[in-house]
């Protein structure tokens, strides 16, 4: 899929009040308090101070961080990994250690140790040696309980095995300190509600110890789910950047499928950069392939319809490269936002879409959103270590009933427009009905109502299975 | 009390490990991650590179805030209020009032905007318009309710009035925004457990509605509880340490009675200050004066008590000055612990002593403490925007039966060793016992069991007027 290429056909989108905020690249001077929203005037004058940088944005710490073991050594650590405590790895585990072993997390070189965990929990950010400020916003630890802390004992490594009780990474100069759920979910989530989809899959019955280390891991983290040739690594992105001689890279994080209201904020980005003298600006469209709440469409549907939106031209694949995110999903709003953004940046993306309430979901009890909506791009235009980075918030975007397209909403005219929700989105595709016209393109509607047929069968199946032999 | 003088007597204690961290003066040069503890050797090497300061250390921002409004146009602004939206403040919200307008909280200069309040909560930092960073862990908030927000309506001002209906403060350029309450309190307090006592007091019952804006304080806030002469502003308290041409000043920061295992921290400090060189260390004793929860010893009884503490030569008066600190108490950990040392920055102090559990209670809940003993200080050492204050962490200091005295805790003879935690010394005071002879000066202790004596008369007569009439 990253390597299509038919030509991007679509017209362009009419003008409209553009992103709010603009970062000239690498500055640090930034307003108390922050400006969130200035005017288009501060716009066009930004696009006349912009300096346009020719590399691509460095990685937090200067350093990408890569912890793969070299193919000559990988046998003699394994050999080694069996000579020490070992630790079993949870499917949300293993992402992680994929996210940390290809430095999406850089420059953190493993699980934290206590003193990262209470600077991400307090700060969202990581003070360096040399006084510099990084951003990391989620906690990136492992749990052990009771039983595996005491056979650890007093050893300084452990390896960390996967499902297959096969070795998939050694722990070393461990530290072993207390997992306080409560204050980390408090904290994370700003609330403690039970119902967490995260926190339900990964905490609540996790030990009540969180172990840090150094990570070297025995070999590259592969899926085998068909879909391992889109997990492109930091290092093998900027590789694709630079091949395609980008001179501005805009990432777009996404955990559902692409309709048009998406493609808009998208190609809008594209053309303003060109706007802004970049000459080759390239879209990393990039899809959160870890842990996802269950009625969430799964990865694998998701990239099928994202295939076909570039196939039928709604993004330009000549200027698109898509591939999966490796990291779980918190859905921790505006916290998670700066974990997405973070990571890009070690991806070497310097460009940021940010829309309404991202990573955010309804509360789990409440009858509300759990996240303020502007929250999300609020908190991300003034994080810690994120100043780097171009953050690019947008208005929300709906159908326009009179043009039968998505635009911007125009509050204007608030008759003309249909809000199509998610639940309204996946509503329409279980009952194979079909959205207005413009919503989203056939072929990516399709594989929707595809994976919603596909439902409906294993849960006859189960219906089945539930009946006492 | 400030200005008591008799001579200090007691012999210096002898020699135990000190401070695990310091940092020098204005150093920003920090490991990663954060070394916490350092040993006894790399104390003395930083003790030779200390760069002696003449001056007392900038306020954050770099200019104290002061706010109370000039004697000329103070009848100006009491007209000027009666012609706006009033807003009626708590008790709680008046002391805030106070702690802004003397600039405690520097360089904030009124009830926080949402772009502040959004910083506080996730990064407990703000970040000024020259990309530096100050602390701010605590939101400084004012609460309003739906018909407060409705009357205020179009009103770019409000005034600010007191119980008594009188005008207290104007602000201005207000910017009203959600009280989420929920997530306000989960990332302060790393748990919404019903039972926290500010929370109780000042946030359950508080208006959904956040108002901040730029604060002018009509006249200096005093409670004439006669206590007013101990309230010295950041002002008053610098133009003192000139005064007594302090070269360092050290802030103890207590909402407690003070034992000898207080004053062993407070004298050892001096000690280890004038052999670092300073030739006139002097201490700022610093009793929290706001709001503190129903089991805690009032503020005038702990004012009585640090006097004997004083008079009775525990303390040097010389060298010691004695303050109220006006803002209200969160109990709040290693949130509220930052809060506590960045105020005493603007106050002129460059050295802050931090104990076990700072600002710690019991889970509301659970039984065990709310946050880990270590927390605080190591919270503290990482927090951004103190980089500048020299954190000195103490072990815990507990009754020594050998020696009839407090010292620190020595773990190779823990038989040796009382705690006397705040629940025993109070049960001890209540019941008109007395403790082990040296834990606490003997007048100190008579205030104590005054107190409780106090408290039971009082009881009596609430049960005779809880019978109906």
């Amino acid at each position: 899929m990253a390597s299509v290429a038919t030509l991007f056909l679509k017209p362009s989108f009419p003008s409209h009040p553009f992103p709010k905020t603009h970062k000239p690249h690498l500055s640090f001077n930034l307003k108390y308090p922050t400006p969130l929203l200035s005017n288009k005037e501060k716009w066009k004058n930004k696009k006349k101070q912009l300096r346009i940088s020719c590399g691509l944005i460095e990685p937090d710490g200067g350093k990408l961080v890569e912890l793969v073991v070299e193919e000559p050594l990988r046998d003699e650590k394994r050999r080694e990994a069996m000579s020490v405590p070992l630790i079993k790895l949870s499917r949300i585990d293993l992402e992680w250690v994929h996210v940390i072993s290809e430095g999406w997390a850089s420059p953190l070189r493993g699980f934290m140790k206590e003193a990262e965990f209470l600077q991400t929990l307090h700060f969202n950010s990581l003070r360096l040696e040399d006084g510099s400020v990084v951003n990391m916003s989620l906690p990136i630890v492992l749990a052990i309980d009771d039983s595996q802390k005491q056979r650890i004992g007093g050893s300084s490594k452990v390896a960390l095995v996967g499902s297959d009780e096969k070795p998939v990474a050694i722990l070393s100069n461990i530290e072993i300190y207390k997992h306080n759920k409560e204050e980390r979910i408090a904290r994370t989530w700003g609330t403690t509600a039970p119902g967490l989809p995260y926190v339900e899959q990964a905490i609540t019955n996790a030990g009540n110890w969180l172990i840090g280390g150094d990570l070297e891991v025995i070999e590259p983290i592969k899926y085998n789910d068909g879909l391992d040739q889109y997990r492109l690594s930091p290092a093998e992105l900027r590789k694709e950047f630079q091949r395609r001689n980008a001179d501005a890279v805009f990432a777009f994080q996404l955990r559902n499928p692409v309709h048009n209201g998406h493609a808009l904020l998208m190609n809008d980005t594209r053309r303003r950069l060109l706007e802004m003298g970049y000459k080759n600006p390239v879209l990393l469209l990039h899809p959160l392939g870890g842990y996802t709440k269950a009625d969430d469409v799964p990865l694998s549907w998701r990239m099928k319809q994202h295939e076909k939106v570039l196939e039928e031209g709604v993004l330009n694949p000549e200027t698109t490269v898509v591939a999966i995110f490796p990291s779980p999903m918190h859905y921790a709003g505006p916290t998670e936002v700066q974990w997405h953004a973070k990571s890009r940046i070690n991806a070497g993306a310097n460009f940021y879409i940010v829309g309404r309430d991202p990573a955010g979901m309804s509360h789990p009890v409440e009858k509300r959103d759990l996240y303020d909506a502007d929250h999300g791009k609020k908190v991300l235009s003034m994080a810690p270590g994120l100043e780097r980075l171009n953050i690019l918030p947008f208005r929300v975007a709906a159908y326009d009933k009179k043009q039968m397209k998505m635009d911007f909403f125009d509050p204007s005219r608030p008759q003309d427009f249909l809000f199509i929700s998610g639940t309204k989105m996946r509503t329409l595709a279980k009952n194979r009905e079909n959205p207005p016209d413009g919503f989203m393109c056939p072929g990516g509607w399709k594989i929707l109502v595809e994976y919603y047929d596909s439902l409906a069968l294993p849960k006859r199946n189960e219906l089945r299975e539930a009946v006492p032999a």
